[in-house]
């Protein structure tokens, strides 16, 4: 008869194992409590963290956001414990141990994700698989990029990223190594939990990829190792920081759920509580006697020496940052504080001059374009990009040097079509520190990018996403690239700031605001086609910056009807108001470039701007959704109903009713509306 | 001094040659007219189509929809031209020459992009890249489901699939392919145009991959030929043709714009029209003398004889489907037609009795897992599936039997954690035809498949997405988990019908709607959570599917006040009802699982529903976009302001605002403003 008594592999080093246990029953006690989550990753990869955290992490856990700490991720969020475990037991101080034992109840910073902002050492927000991959690229690649910059006394870490199968079946995961592989990220490593297991059961299902030959078809050096094998751990770790100009993946051999007597190593170790009597083996086979939530002391002390051991490494980094040449000084505190230097403005003001002094209409990706040759110099963090539409998008500034594989001292980088790795790497570059990323592609495919856009919005980063090509103006390419429900999709997003700038002016102004903040995702939408120039004398005042606001206030005496318009649409709403005044009709335009801006206003200033609440109207080249708010029952909307169609520009518009004769009927109907 | 007169390589055959260069000049005339387009891809790939089409593809032109057709994608859709030259050369009948000039005007056949529905002969829209990749492995495997379930005599074609490097760098390329080679589609045969351009330049610019290597790594396997040599294009799909145990991939090296004198090979040739004097050059070296779009009489009676090569093969077929035994033949029959079973309905009248006898509340995702026990047993046409959530999604119906490497006889897929590439392979099984497929994952992720389920609401085709876990409910996942911007958002696409069923019977009654409508695409967010019955005596109208409903009149008189709601909030307004008609408020509950269905109500039936414009509250733990239009100025909106949080449901509920008493206050509000 076989042995079926359950039995754990015996440790390589018993201390490590001991202080691997004390992350495993710190998560399988905080899921028990809590009646759900995922053991099963922390459990599996305990001894992992173990090896790197006391014998290879650079961090002080006294000082969180010292710059050049390494950085550590979880891509498979959902084994959000592992973080949590090591927050505390390192000594995070405010990760204690009743936010432990709090997991994922409302107000705690141990929700059931790690949620960027709850609690410091959390580096990025993961969960939907595959982000924190994209991420831990884009962190390396900004550590490169600055130490292009700043040099190896500076800027000299690694970016550590521990993630699952699942990340790995994620599209974004083959965007993520892609780039990086080819980017030559030498201090990027990755540890592969390789389990075997998904939510489904086991992987088999659902793959047959050989993970290690992909890896290296995308230039990464690999190793295969025994997840539970201290010793191999750690020399997989020393080889892959000798390996410095490709990036590292680990393929961690682990048992999902490692301790559990009968669910370790099956999908029921994956997620919810394991219940009390599996615990309660697990305990007996790892002969761990502490109640729940207590460490034992030595145990403790051993874990808070790893959380300090970085405290002489940081202290020596700050004094090469005080010694450092003045200049590289001061610019590097500049950038540390996310200060922008101190005549950036100066930049803006330049660009307007020489939008308004253009003898042609441009399209406002051009005026984009124009914008961003004069910051990019005046702002040397400003790192650039975009998805393979580099000439269409007018996102290089004529002085930005191309980023290539090992030469990082540039601003510029060419993602490839990858979108939503590009959204997420902008991302890790903002989460990184020191930089300032945007990234450009149509307005179209920011569904491809969308779930990275979301978390831009939920951390309350800068990253910024430069999207053009913003309407059915983009015409021949037709309804595949024509952006039709995207504006209102984006500003439904909740605190995503979603820029559509009117002409030159607004372009100017509508970048201005995305630089004045630090903690708010941004989405600019530029037209392919070009505009006249409507703020001819554009005043020193950001209009653009307050979200809505009057161009044109009616003329003759009190408002009788406001037009409402944004981007490309916005001078039909002026050509329109000439109409109707002409015809008596009292007509202000409003101008809206960023929705949550507006509704950002005190009431007072809304409600001078949008007028009375009868007879409006609004003009926007998509859906009206996110206009119906400012129309009552009895506005008019001028926009789009439909997918759009392939065609010339004028036809396109023409096709579906977007013209300046549109708006006067529409306006009408509404004066008749509102007097009925 | 070297010679730098431009060339072309000679060819293995000069017949094919010239018949390539059929699809040369139309392409590059048709942009040249057009003055837009992508003449790169198709001059690149002619060779390659042209000994596909004349020595390998099973079609007929006459015949567009023959069901054992091999099909045909261009998933780099920007090489439209390639697609409309094939069209009107093999004698599509509404492939005229006509539309060829007409290529990307507004009204023609011939958009930007292949448009399915545009043509006969388009088998799928693509042009956001990567998405015919997994369009491709969709009706790959669809054929094989139809083959294990009808036999070779019936189900026996290829489905061959070009591509870019582009498409390759698209993440969707990494779920598309890893799907395939796990399930051993030996029937699917990929053609990469290797040509080592993009738009933004070389594409060693953004990448370093080995994609040979890749694909291996994948299970796939791989040749690489030069894409001019139609000897060796010949002899590699044979060869393809051969592997019946895995997927093939034909990498093959060619020259973008093969023809051009000095753009071909650059990405001057990718895009745009390339100037009169670049079409002479092209004319000269090719030795081609017609005038723009007309083709010297021999090859177009080759082409056309190509086009009507496989007339015997399919009449062949035909008599096959007759003399097949007759209830496969009405089976066969019925599933062309997309007809469903005489008596499927009695699958709904099961479900909803078994509902009803339920004497605890349930999720609607449960609930949904009722309906789909039922369905599957009445419809076996229906091809479930999960991103790795089965048991989360509950899309596992008990009687269907999982799809399996090299095993086709099932009905459930499991996809593995790639919502993007499940939504393309739904669509890819949608537009094969035979079958109905559904797959499902949380909400929150449908940001992953945004881009395909767009295309699926475009080309209006019954693509199913089922996704759970619909709102804050969710609970302790925390807010990258809760979708609160999604519902808004997915109504923005123009077209695609979101359901949100607020019980088990509107569950039942949902999915009923979205069977009956064989070209809509529909999405149905489920509930994690368990709702009571509020439907007890549902009857037998389908009140769901007009979109929205009175669910509760108002009692003692006329109506005052409307709450509408959706799913896990409709008991909400329901208790409030009770609450306020206590209080003496005449209030009614509109149920409203479906804004689209709504919308296509007469405006009679709208108004009656929806009540007096004066005081109406809607409930819904989302954002309040789509919701604006019924609610006017004074209206009140109760739900999320913001993203979610981690915790139990109840205290996130409560947390932010979504409860009876919050309704109830806000419905004295709107009461208020109502007279005031």
């Amino acid at each position: 008869m076989p042995d079926t008594t359950p039995s754990v592999p015996a440790p390589k080093d018993p201390h490590l194992r001991r202080l691997a246990n004390c992350i495993r029953f710190l998560s399988m006690d905080a899921v028990q409590k809590a009646k759900s989550g995922h053991p099963g990753m922390p459990m599996g990869m305990a001894d992992i963290a173990t090896v790197l955290f006391s014998e290879f992490m650079k961090f002080d856990s006294k000082d969180p956001y010292w710059y050049d700490r390494d950085r550590f991720l979880i891509s498979n969020g959902h084994g959000s414990m592992m973080l949590y475990s090591l927050l505390y037991l390192t000594g995070y101080e405010d990760m204690t141990i009743d936010e432990i034992e709090n997991f994922r109840q409302i107000g705690s910073r141990t929700a059931g994700h790690p949620e960027y902002h709850h609690a410091t050492g959390i580096e990025t927000t993961t969960g939907p698989l595959g982000q924190g991959l994209a991420n831990g690229v884009g962190m390396a690649l900004a550590e490169r990029i600055m130490n292009a910059k700043f040099g190896d006394n500076l800027s000299n870490h690694y970016t550590y990223v521990f993630h699952g199968d699942g990340c790995l079946m994620e599209g974004i995961s083959q965007e993520a190594i892609a780039l990086a592989g080819h980017l030559k990220l030498g201090k990027l490593i990755y540890f592969w939990d390789d389990n075997s297991i998904s939510i489904d059961g086991a992987t088999s299902l659902a793959e047959s990829d050989d993970h290690v030959a992909r890896f290296r078809s995308a230039n990464w050096h690999v190793q295969q190792i025994d997840g539970h094998d201290t010793d191999a751990i750690r020399t997989a770790i020393v080889e892959a920081q000798k390996v410095v100009d490709r990036p590292s993946m680990i393929d961690c051999k682990t048992i999902i759920g490692f301790g559990f007597p009968t669910k370790a190593g099956t999908q029921k170790a994956h997620s919810d509580a394991p219940g009390e009597e599996e615990i309660a083996g697990a305990r007996k086979l790892l002969d761990w006697s502490s109640p729940p939530f207590e460490i034992p002391g030595d145990l403790l002390e051993a874990w808070r020496s790893i959380g300090a051991k970085g405290k002489n490494e940081r202290m020596a980094w700050a004094v090469r940052v005080q010694t450092a040449n003045g200049e590289i000084c001061a610019e590097f505190e500049r950038r540390m504080k996310g200060e922008l230097p101190h005549e950036w403005r100066k930049a803006i003001d330049a660009a307007k001059k020489e939008l308004l002094a253009s003898e042609k209409d441009l399209a406002t990706r051009q005026a984009s374009g124009t914008v961003l040759n004069h910051l990019a110099e005046a702002l040397p963090e400003l790192i650039g990009g975009s998805a393979d539409l580099t000439p269409s998008n007018n996102t290089k500034a004529k002085s930005q040097v191309e980023i290539a594989p090992g030469q990082y001292a540039g601003s510029y980088i060419h993602y490839g079509v990858r979108e939503h790795g590009m959204a997420a790497v902008i991302n890790g570059i903002a989460l990184h520190g020191g930089l300032i990323p945007y990234g450009g592609t149509f307005l179209t495919f920011s569904d491809y990018a969308r779930p990275a856009i979301r978390l831009a919005a939920m951390m309350e980063i800068r990253s910024i996403f430069v999207m053009t090509h913003d309407s059915i103006g983009l015409g021949e390419d037709g309804p595949t690239h024509q952006p039709v429900e995207h504006l209102s999709a984006l500003r439904a997003i909740p605190g995503l700031a979603v820029y559509r700038p009117g002409d030159p002016i607004e372009t100017a102004e509508c970048w201005e605001a995305i630089l004045d903040a630090p903690r708010r995702a941004a989405l600019i939408a530029l037209s392919r086609q070009p505009m006249p120039l409507l703020r001819k004398e554009p005043g020193s005042e950001n209009l653009s910056a307050k979200g809505g606001y009057v161009l044109l206030e009616a003329s003759g005496g009190e408002r009788q009807l406001t037009i409402m318009a944004t981007g490309s649409e916005l001078h039909l709403a002026v050509q329109a108001r000439e109409q109707l005044q002409a015809k008596g009709v009292r007509t202000a335009v409003v101008s809206m470039p960023c929705r949550l801006l507006f509704e950002a206003q005190s009431p007072d200033y809304r409600q001078q701007v949008l007028g009375p609440r009868s007879a409006r109207v609004a003009v926007e080249a998509a859906v009206q959704d996110s206009w119906d708010r400012y129309l009552g029952f009895d506005g008019r909307f001028i926009g789009m109903h439909s997918f759009g169609a392939s065609g010339k520009i004028d036809d396109v518009y023409k096709k579906f009713g977007i013209t300046v004769d549109a708006v006067v009927k529409a306006s009408e109907e509404a004066m008749a509306a509102a007097s009925a």
